[in-house]
């Protein structure tokens, strides 16, 4: 039973993401659609990677994911599908497949083209449904990719700020702030230990303008309630949180603020 | 493997659907069930009844739709199964599932009274468990339509307005504004055809009481970011759009508000 | 094939729910999925397992149902696997669980410990994914829940306060409002019964300070839109509510609030 895994800004009011899986289950009525996620803030490409890229290593091999942010439907943008060492990819060309394509090697790219895998009628506001669920449902249906168009190799990367060393400090952003108030960092241990900063460290940090001190935990639990905390996310980036509570209150953060880490005081 | 679709105003933080999809696969395990929506606003049949509408054409045939807007609960309105041409309908007969039903041909309305296919518990708040998911359950075992009870020709038949033409100019209202903030409207290409209005056309468009000029694009991205648009929507209605943004804020608009439309100047 | 019920504090923005479905399908492909509830409030473990409580009786029998509240995750709080007569409860050591698996018959509690079915690296922020997932998939798969670990008797027990009687009245509290607004409250038909107050009766109430008298009714719409009533919800508590519209807003009511009925005066 193939897999085919959805994430979109639809939103869960309305029927956009119903009418995705029902063209999927038209064509392929054996494939097993998950919901990755339809709340990602409208137009926002970034987001839409980033929580991609996050959500896609735990997916079984073979799956089909289908990502449409797509603020550029009916224009000259290209609808895609990128064959990886892993899985499938399918939707626009506009960056928000490649950074979880490229975690897992990219094989080949293909621009969707051929009509026979499209619906015959496609509406100039709605790809998701007219092109890409059609795509990924004919893909698990066992099409092979490059049936569906010619290859293409000038796709469009996303650029997303990698965390560097400043003297003894690490410098990133806030890449995503989750549903607990988590800010999760763009900081990893590589850059951390560089800088002599280890689990169980108490550390220097700032973001956006607010400095704090904090303790490097290996559980929420390990400071009193309402208490901020440094810890290592369950995708292997630093996080800020609070002990039952948030750190996005706390720090008056917003996706994007600058982040630093040190041993030493940060101005 | 049949598809059992639901569309609630149950929300999504309550159990309620969980509940109805439990009972689904108690009776009939492999059924395949997919989400509409469950984010109707309370009560509201009109919204609810034109989603399903949206929605329901996209979906295989013989598929069972069971919609659960239902401010009657407990009282006589009845419980009702509408066999179409291509697929089932099952809720409360109140005029939610009759749009989405017509446009697929009615053949048969079955009052749901047989006790062998109900809970036989029912609550007086929550038919949607106790009749409505086992109605739909027993459907999708391949029991027929006419073994839930009488046929009934005095079904409740909800009233949509149409869009109508006055002069030059074509008159409607929004039906629907959707998560993006497009103003769906009740206007289709017959009636702007009518007053020779074609896409590619500026045309003049009233929505409430705000006065606009507008391009009708065939892609948002016709239009810069943050400006207005006038766009045939992916269920063959025209729309009103901000590329980027969202148009019902900058109209102001309400679902219900009167819009107008004409090359000429509107009073 | 298995049905696996997922109930979490994860919200639905973030990717944590469709990781955690991702792993269960790697392990058990053939599992079928379905989800409670994402949306209890954060860390309020009271409130999962109330709302776990309501849903799993309408479950089919061997459903694995797998509850994450999980305020001390990463600290020392055991993982569990409870085996019920009807079903096995998957979690944390917290209470989440109890009150379900209690209204089913106790078996044996696990605490899961075996690394076997354990993924290999596990997070100290997210064993909903690294614990849970593939402690109920493999389950699913027909490993026996004595496989996991050894069994425990010292599991936590939630404290629910029961409803009591005081002289002619019934005193009890508001245990949950529903997205309709409805007050739940842990007042059942057998306490009503002995201050002889009967469904059809005029009652007094009073919720936190606000006094009403209100009609036990059977249906909503036995009393004019936005009027209060009471009746016996859907899960048998008795419930507030306004026809059409909202008890929580007219009551200004909280979970936790008192309530109190009667045929007389309450003071």
């Amino acid at each position: 039973m193939t897999i085919i895994s959805l994430l979109t800004d639809f939103g869960l009011q309305d029927v956009y993401v119903a009418e995705m899986k029902a063209i999927i289950l038209q064509i392929c009525p054996e494939a097993n659609i998950i919901d990755i996620s339809h709340m990602i803030e409208k137009f926002n490409v970034r987001m839409g990677a980033f929580l991609l890229a996050c959500a896609v290593p735990y997916f079984s091999k073979r799956t089909i994911h289908v990502g449409v942010v797509d603020p550029g439907v009916g224009t000259k943008r290209r609808a895609i599908i990128v064959e990886t060492k892993r899985s499938w990819f399918v939707g626009p060309d506009n960056g928000l497949l490649i950074l979880a394509a490229e975690r897992e090697g990219i094989k080949h790219v293909y621009e969707i083209r051929n009509r026979r895998y499209i619906r015959p009628q496609i509406s100039h506001t709605f790809h998701g449904r007219d092109i890409f669920a059609p795509a990924a449902a004919h893909l698990a249906r066992g099409i092979a990719a490059s049936e569906f168009g010619p290859e293409i190799t000038d796709y469009i990367i996303p650029e997303y700020a990698k965390a560097k060393l400043e003297g003894t400090t690490v410098s990133g952003e806030v890449l995503y702030i989750d549903g607990f108030g988590n800010l999760i960092t763009n900081i990893s241990t590589k850059e951390l230990e560089r800088i002599e900063v280890n689990e169980g460290d108490m550390i220097n940090v700032k973001v956006g303008k607010k400095k704090m001190r904090l303790k490097w935990c290996s559980a929420y639990g390990q400071v009193s309630k309402g208490e901020a905390l440094a810890i290592l996310g369950s995708h292997g980036f630093l996080e800020f949180s609070v002990n039952l509570g948030s750190a996005a209150k706390l720090f008056k953060a917003k996706t994007g603020n600058n982040v630093k880490v040190s041993r030493l005081d940060i101005e």
